[in-house]
């Protein structure tokens, strides 16, 4: 019998990095089909796209997470990046190598925090929703990335012990798309855009709007959220 | 001929985490005797002894620093230590183990964000004041951690090519204020206590201020903050 909830058992605690979008919440549907009890942790970076943090709290309820915290950590006084800077979010369409949204070191930060609160919360399993199929080639988002962090989380922890799970890693945005649905997931309430209108519509042209709209197609199902 | 702005060639930018305690301003002084123009950063992250930001911001100005950043990161919403909780400082002696004081993976965020800064700025370099003789026990200063972050980091990262340099990491605390004095470093800036008084005053007693005064009376000298 698995652990969880309904197997009777006192189900464990997972961290999942929720950023209200299509990818992170799937994973957090994940996270509580495998019984988790999860602490939702969503950051604030400052993006371009900060519209996604009322998405995630949204997402957060649906879900029913633990408790779900929203952590300021502007990464702007950095920049480097579209997301963070005044600089042009791409609209021509997915190129090959690494485009300028990237943002430095993102998922290692946002990784880092999640470890924090998982070690101080007696929590050991982490969940992101980075995937390397469907995605705009950033480094931190490819397995040897995922394996070094978990490893280095195990000795930077006072016991170790910690799984980084990565549930999307070897889907495509379709299989995504098809297996939130199966979950449940309301795709109405995530935020994909990286550079929302004025009247905070989804701009349909960025990477992460052609990524979600090539999911949705591929899966042969409508985008609840246009 | 070593590159640095004596060497007279462009020097080489450096992301150097300083809290204002005696180890952090002692790497920054190392840093900037290397040749490196440094970006400091200190984390704001809502400590039980946030006195120290002052302190840092007092050493970054005294160093000469090329840019330096307090970022808000607020661990406080997670706990799990007595510098972050309501958990009582051990005032009794320090002791082996990890103690309450440990915050969970406090320098994994913090040499993260730095990661961030750096690969932003197009810094290759990081420097931290940790060491693993004349200290508290906390996991995240072993070398093993370092190495494992250096690791992480190459593969999270757009080129990778990063070094985490630890230059106390085999210096006992009488070296660091040996190393600190020939810098000319002012210790009088720097602060140290993780639970002040409420007049501001170190408390004397904590592991932070047990260890401090052992590096001041082994090196024979007066430590002029106190």
């Amino acid at each position: 019998m698995r652990a969880g909830l309904r197997g009777g058992r006192v189900s464990k605690l997972a961290v999942v990095l929720l950023s209200g979008g299509l990818d992170s919440t799937t994973v957090a549907a994940i996270a509580r089909e495998q019984g988790y009890r999860i602490l939702a942790l969503t950051i604030d970076y400052n993006q371009r796209h900060r519209i996604e943090l009322a998405h995630a709290a949204r997402v957060a309820v649906a879900i029913g997470v633990e408790k779900h915290i929203v952590l300021p950590l502007d990464l702007r006084g950095f920049g480097g990046s579209a997301l963070t800077a005044d600089i042009d979010v791409p609209k021509g369409g997915v190129e090959p190598g690494i485009p300028v949204t990237y943002v430095p070191a993102r998922n290692t930060i946002f990784l880092s925090v999640a470890l924090g609160w998982a070690e101080a919360a007696g929590a050991k399993d982490l969940f992101i929703g980075v995937n390397a199929l469907d995605y705009s080639g950033y480094p931190d988002c490819r397995p040897a990335f995922i394996a070094a962090f978990e490893a280095m989380a195990n000795v930077a922890t006072r016991d170790g012990g910690f799984t980084v799970h990565t549930p999307l890693s070897a889907m495509t945005k379709a299989d995504i798309v098809r297996e939130g649905a199966l979950l449940g997931v309301d795709f109405g309430m995530t935020w994909s855009c990286y550079d929302p209108t004025p009247e905070g519509r989804p701009c349909g042209v960025c990477d992460s709007c052609r990524l979600r709209a090539k999911g949705f197609a591929e899966a042969g199902s409508v985008d609840p959220a246009l």
